[in-house]
């Protein structure tokens, strides 16, 4: 339990400095075997990019680290509950246990979105905010035709 | 119309593209005053990161190209409908129009986990099959008071 604490305390401490640079109130650590192998902390308006949330960087640079793509030994500790994309890098990362500090309520309280966006993930694609239009589907079906045939492909 | 149509071949002509190179059944691109400035390929298993969709490389391509983490005024068109990890990207980049082609049903079918991660994510917490337990809420909460207060902070 202390170990936990340690490491979560690794990921608030990334959050502060984070400000200090400029950066969100985000900081997050992927573990493996004990130690810290990724390190993330939200640098959307530094690096300019909306997908530079702490647990995406460190869940990329804990695969960098571990040279897979593939952390199911993995456990990640983030200040936060982890936003939609966030939570769905994780799954796609497969780690299996989560640690978090704030949660989606006091993010909202603090101004980001999170909340709304797990909101509007819920709702029927027609009633989202975001203008979403089928296209060419007859066309596109024809790459994951070619996919399932591929047999040298690497699958995940 | 054929503008659209144009534009969504570009993203599946970029996910056949992938296929031989060895890399996921995925492509898109985003649009800025009808010219592509971001393009992407599903590139977990090249680039060993599990966060390297389609369409979080488009988005972060694109927001290189012009310079801000802001895309309102861009369109992104994507060989199949969104994972949650990406449509939460597209979400925190303001995207506002989104055209797809294939569907979570056909990307379950090819053996990819969209459609399962919609499902977890609409579950409580506590059904799903990522453990996740809050951990020192209070210390993190520390962060988004100091965020709160900071006044010359970049909000987004």
């Amino acid at each position: 339990m202390q170990q936990n604490e340690i490491l979560m305390r690794a990921a608030i401490n990334l959050a502060n400095v984070n400000i200090e640079k400029g950066g969100g109130p985000f900081g997050a650590v992927v573990v493996y075997q004990g130690e810290i192998v990724g390190r993330g902390a939200n640098e959307v308006t530094l690096q300019n990019d909306p997908t530079a949330h702490a647990e995406v960087l460190a869940i990329r640079d804990a695969a960098q680290t571990l040279g897979h793509y593939d952390l199911s030994n993995c456990v990640l500790y983030t200040s936060c509950e982890p936003c939609p994309m966030c939570l769905g890098a994780i799954y796609w990362s497969r780690i299996k246990t989560v640690y978090y500090g704030n949660n989606r309520k006091d993010a909202a309280a603090a101004g980001f979105d999170d909340d709304f966006i797990y909101r509007e993930l819920e709702l029927p694609m027609a009633q989202r905010s975001i203008l979403m239009q089928p296209l060419l589907g007859e066309e596109a079906l024809d790459n994951f035709k070619r996919w399932t045939k591929k047999e040298d492909k690497t699958a995940y």
